[in-house]
């Protein structure tokens, strides 16, 4: 038995849906999902890469479809009835330019349908992956600290939050949701700040940087995949929010040193050789301590372990890592 | 000169557009507007009852479209430059059974095509109009209380309202937020309460009511329209949100024994004869206070006053009382 599936027995047999099961964090938990005993069905567009399912793909139930347009209809019509929904599906998590039409039609109205077909399901629990950038700025971020966005995937993640709270509250949708911070691991997008750092080491490229003097609670992935499932195990949480954050606020100048010292590279960074984003994200902690009190959750690896075993799975996996940039 | 026009100069001669402008609020903001000089465009649904506007069609330019389906394309095109933007259009406002895609389709890809529009015409202000309903249930809300919506309505609110947020941060789209309370008045929908009440005495019917504990925070409509003047004309406020609010929670069952005691009707209130919605919001008053610093805005006409007013108008007007139910 797995370690997964050791700490998550409830979880075995479960028939579970997954939207944005080709992403970062999707593919990993719906491997997890997989080691629990679930029957893992996935939700992808026709027009997903799916290179980090590739090992599970013959594993799971597929269904083809595009929640920037899926409606309720066709999905009780098209989809078999699933005991629990984890919806990770986002669309505009990076991006430069934002099409806001298109992220607050995918987050926003996509949230919207499959809230809809978890009440028709009647599911055990509706785990929504929210996102740190409901926040805005600030450290050490408790749950209720003010919703105060700078972007607009931010908008529409506290606009499914909040949309999430009433199905829960009106009509007694068992939904928790997560807030994940900056996540980072195995099988994050190459063009991805760490990814990106590994990936010009190990070409011995110098890498070009903002002065990343911004900071950023970094998240190993395997953790993240681990606050999934506590959501959806733990009992008695229905209606309540979770940071997936370890509390350290890390500069990325500081993450950038950390992985070149350990990569033992030539490669040099060229701090503030590329502008901050226009809607930079100064700062950004959250406080852990209600993951651990009520989901019975804590950040296990450090963020020295974390960037030891990314790198090495870069090191392994150069030409697997996405030929595409992750579309979100 | 009339009062509107003294105490709002600044926008005489200004070209301003206005949505929702065949709604209670929107409606009266309108007339306001013309007698401030302005000069009015008005977005309205081919399906819009004008009975509020009728004496006031001649004078204003008219847009036909749908908020809900409008795309900025169409709007770019469509549309003359305005100066500024007054944001009224809502869908869902009472809904019983809410059509949660057609609020969130309305409310927030409708606002967003207008924070577009907003930015291209590069207006010198956007008002927006929010809701109590960003709150959820609370006594003396103060603009920074969590936003936390017990209905689909609400949760569209919310919604434009960090979306207008955004555009104000991150795209410079001077962006004024209100958050009107219970407004009431003449030309309020005859179904809503205190039009219900008085239109039912007036015919010496017994009314059913609920049992009236919920509390309001009942302002004269005439007060909520000075408060958009405001918005609109006072200068050093963009990015900022303000309640449109007395301070005072009038228990409902309250509000109605003041109707019928200043009517002296034989009709007689029935209280518990229906039950409570099922997302009936329990207690609402805002904090004026921001507003009387910063908008130089107070709520002017007492309750009595107010009751008294829209009494008045109701047994002048009858027929003319909206034939149809308002829809938003």
């Amino acid at each position: 038995m797995n370690s997964w599936a050791q700490n998550n027995q409830p979880l075995s047999g479960k028939r579970v849906f997954v939207t944005g099961a080709a992403g970062f964090i999707g593919s990993q938990l719906a491997r997890a999902l997989l080691a629990c005993g679930c029957r893992v069905s996935v939700l992808l567009r026709r027009s997903s890469d799916c290179w980090r399912l590739r090992d599970i793909l013959p594993q799971l139930k597929i269904h083809y479809g595009d929640l920037s347009s899926l409606s309720f209809e066709e999905a009780r019509a098209g989809l078999s009835s699933s005991d629990m929904i984890f919806h990770l599906a986002a669309a505009g998590i990076d991006a430069g330019k934002p099409d806001a039409e298109a992220i607050l039609k995918t987050n926003v109205l996509g949230t919207l349908t499959l809230l809809k077909l978890a009440r028709h399901w009647n599911v055990e629990r509706f785990i929504n992956c929210g996102s740190c950038s409901e926040y805005g700025k600030g450290h050490f971020l408790a749950e209720d600290a003010p919703l105060a966005p700078i972007c607009e995937y931010g908008v529409s993640k506290v606009s499914a939050g909040v949309l999430a709270k009433v199905f829960q509250q009106r009509y007694g949708v068992p939904v928790v949701s997560l807030r994940p911070f900056t996540a980072y691991g195995p099988f994050e997008a190459r063009h991805r700040l760490i990814p990106h750092v590994i990936l010009s080491a190990l070409e011995g490229r110098d890498i070009e940087l903002t002065a990343g003097e911004q900071t950023r609670d970094f998240v190993f992935v395997e953790d993240v995949v681990e606050a999934f499932l506590k959501a959806a195990a733990v009992p008695g949480i229905a209606g309540e929010t979770f940071n997936v954050a370890t509390g350290r606020a890390t500069p990325v100048r500081e993450a950038v040193v950390a992985i070149l010292s350990l990569m033992q590279t030539p490669a040099k960074p060229l701090f503030g050789a590329t502008p901050y984003r226009e809607s930079e994200l100064w700062e950004s902690s959250g406080d852990p301590r209600k993951a651990e009190a009520r989901l019975n959750w804590k950040a296990g690896v450090s963020l020295t372990e974390g960037l030891r075993k990314t790198i090495r799975w870069f090191q392994e996996n150069r030409d697997r890592a996405g030929a595409t940039a992750y579309a979100g």
